[in-house]
């Protein structure tokens, strides 16, 4: 588009009182309002079938707010300020007289850009965006958030792309993965082009492998029958492990700008090594828990929390390679689950070790791989693992051991508050950034690789393999790396 | 030699009752004794002027480790083993018989190999050599333990080491850089080529400068006359900071052995660029420090000191070159003095920027090179310095931040006793291991560089600038590496 975006003046939130906008966007908003971050003249106006009348809606979020922001920090004022911003108003969309009178209010309110943020089921993804695109709410001043998941595979989500970009233009498009705005993954992205001392070693020549991986310790409790739909591979592999490879391993984009970063990254998902039926059992191992214990609690197993019977996926671990002359060789190993024994979200990249020991036999034996441990959950946390001299007067050569150059996030920035995702991501949108959001190519490559695992799980009637609550998924998730001689940090 | 050496069973130490023999040699021996290290069999035979019995030199020995070793860490029955071992022969070399008497000593309690310790003022060493070789005590089962200063100059160094050679093959003489037997520099050793990371970045394409700093905030004192003598260059830039430059600078041996190790190490001094009267003035530094205060406490100048004018330098700045492929370009700048403002010995590797900043302008400018800074004195760390997010909501693009991951080995490895440096290479040299001390082409280069930047000097007649006790050298030492718009880390 030709026009520059404005700063929002309005953000017309679709599903205002829904499960994701009472736990996290009215608290990240909050947040904004308190650092004084939004737009003075914002407007925020929610719209979800109940009816309410402002107050009553009002009274919802701020209930919401005062449930996920700490008592000691909730300040009333601040609360006033952004509630006083708020409007409501019910609407029915499949009634064409109710979506009449949202769009009358939307532009009766409107003094400027809008940011329509979609946080409903996808399948209304696109009535919503051809109700705005009839009433001419979709000019170059308007952009649209899409929340995940944009489908659930390539066709379903090119149903929804092409749907949406009959209504708004691809930059008008910003789909979250709210992965983006972790500070840990802008972190990772610092880390690598802030640094002159990585690049030269971010290749195949110097790294051995590279690791990511999301656990979790919750089940699907009462989300059953959602998950049930999706599994591990749509739910956290084609999105959030993805976009994360895609930041380890794209090459420097020209600038932290959102065409070029994206550009970067789709190239990364394109060079993905295709996995089919010819080579989907040597390179992916598929899971779902089993009753077992988490921190010494006994929880119960998929198909009892479904309470049916079920062959989708709690666990998938990928080997992946990344075929470009940088990454030739290189094995990325993703892996995702419910149930795992804790909660980390962490990137390990090692190194390949030293080409010749002059240290002799006995230290040889210790010469452990350099590693840089990028740790994004349960705290943001960067080391770096080396080989230093063992202090003592070892006889017969120097003896070494492995130390962790390393550093907290929120001990070295105490005073910085830990941000909610939604923080970054509504401000970018607001202005109309959209670096930190997924780009439709990106989508579709990221579909298009997820789909040939898949397919080819169907094709061979590959079914999950059990796997103990609190273990690290099915042994079979160790083999794919130990076979290749490496082996997951645990 | 052919002849491979075996764990020495006799212990000569000449300087006895000397200042360094008081205040490390012994209480080196008692730790070793403390840990077991000392072969079972060790003798320990003491020699001085002084005419004293074995009583009365075990009481001198005993009082000298009871002043260094902590109380809470002293043990009577270590310190009765250690003096068990011991036994004290007064020689006056000058004198025939008494020399005599002394190698008759020697051969009587000797049962295998032996380490002659010449803990002497140098102009001895030859003529201890010559007299044990007269006795035959110099066979390929002894070796001869030489302290620093080898010379005054090259001229010097060469009649000591030819005078030495004449009776000690070269394999059979271990010439003393305390430095080397620190933890810290040996750790240098271990990070450099225990650590698969740091070689591809270990090099002009990657490197920026290398700064070695070694600061002592004593002044003369006591020892004015000797030190007048040398200076600053012969007291610790001939010695200790060039066998620090050429441990970071050398090539990987193929072996962490004698040969290997001084092979590449000779060939860093060789390659040092010359100074002489084109390039001194632009490339060195020499200072004397006048009155000023350290930590508060006022002090006298260098001449209050020493009671006499001279132009003597207390401190030395240098900016070499090592003009090899690998160094090309890449500016060491070398400094030492006493009365700076604090003691500490370290090394920083500054790596050059980001080719290109991704972020943009704001935070280009922010974007400080990395650096690895080694420091072994006052306590050992390592620290990398990188750049990472400032954590928080910053428009515009990421804004980044300095910051450090870091290892403090005595935190690290809290369980191990600081060691003094004799330790290591009273070992060393007990089992015949010359990898950490210093041969004699390692002196005569380094030797032959020194010699030039003194007879510049004297040439153009520069006389050391003053500086006041308490600051960083002459303004001047900022200046040449200002002049390249390097900084000196303070």
């Amino acid at each position: 588009m030709s026009v520059h975006p404005q700063p929002a003046r309005l953000l017309v939130l679709f599903g205002a009182t829904g499960d994701l906008a009472l736990r996290m966007l009215w608290a990240s908003l909050y947040d904004l309002q308190s650092e004084g971050l939004l737009p003075h003249d914002l407007r925020l106006l929610g719209t979800a079938r109940g009816e309410l009348d402002r107050a009553g809606f009002q009274a919802v979020v701020a209930e919401a707010i005062q449930r996920r922001v700490a008592v000691s920090e909730l300040r009333e004022e601040v609360l006033q300020s952004l509630l006083a911003r708020i409007d409501y108003i019910p609407a029915e969309l499949g009634d064409a007289a109710s979506a009449n009178r949202l769009c009358a209010r939307i532009a009766e309110l409107r003094t400027g850009d809008i940011v329509y943020h979609l946080s409903t089921a996808p399948r209304f993804y696109v009535p919503i965006c051809q109700i705005l695109a009839a009433h001419g709410l979709n000019d170059p001043g308007t952009r649209v958030m899409l929340e995940k998941p944009i489908g659930h595979d390539r066709a379903s989500a090119d149903a929804i792309i092409d749907g949406v970009g009959r209504c708004f233009d691809e930059s008008q498009v910003y789909r979250v993965d709210h992965y983006l705005g972790k500070e840990g993954v802008q972190n990772l992205i610092a880390l690598r082009f802030g640094n002159g001392l990585f690049e030269p070693l971010w290749n195949a020549r110097y790294v051995e492998q590279v690791q990511i991986t999301v656990a979790e310790t919750v089940g699907v409790e009462g989300r059953g029958d959602y998950y049930d739909h999706s599994g591990a591979s749509r739910d956290m592999l084609q999105n959030h492990l993805l976009q994360m490879l895609a930041l380890v391993a794209m090459e420097p984009p020209v600038a932290f700008l959102p065409t070029a970063v994206r550009d970067e990254k789709v190239k990364v998902l394109r060079a993905l090594r295709p996995i089919s039926a010819d080579n989907v059992a040597a390179e992916t191992v598929s899971g779902q828990y089993t009753a077992g214990a988490i921190d010494g609690v006994a929880v119960p197993g998929y198909v009892e929390e479904l309470g049916r019977p079920s062959n989708r996926e709690t666990f998938v671990a990928v080997r992946a390679h990344v075929d470009n002359w940088r990454w030739s060789g290189v094995p990325f190993y993703l892996r995702t689950g419910k149930r795992l024994p804790k909660r980390c979200t962490e990137i390990l990249v090692q190194f390949r070790g030293v080409p010749h020991s002059i240290f002799g036999g006995g230290a040889q034996r210790d010469i452990r791989p350099n590693a840089l441990l990028i740790r994004l959950q349960p705290e943001e946390r960067i080391e770096l693992q080396l080989m230093s001299k063992t202090p003592g007067l070892d006889r017969h050569g120097l003896r070494l051991s492995r130390v962790a150059l390393d550093l907290d996030f929120h001990e070295e920035f105490a005073t910085q508050p830990r941000r909610l995702a939604y923080e970054r991501l509504y401000l970018d949108a607001l202005e109309g950034n959209g670096t930190l959001f997924v780009r439709r190519d990106e989508i579709e490559a990221a579909w298009h690789w997820v789909d040939g695992i898949l397919g080819a799980w169907h094709q061979l009637e590959i079914t999950p393999r059990p796997y103990p609550a609190g273990t690290w998924g099915p042994s079979a998730a160790m083999t794919l790396a130990e076979r290749h001689d490496h082996h997951w940090r645990d």
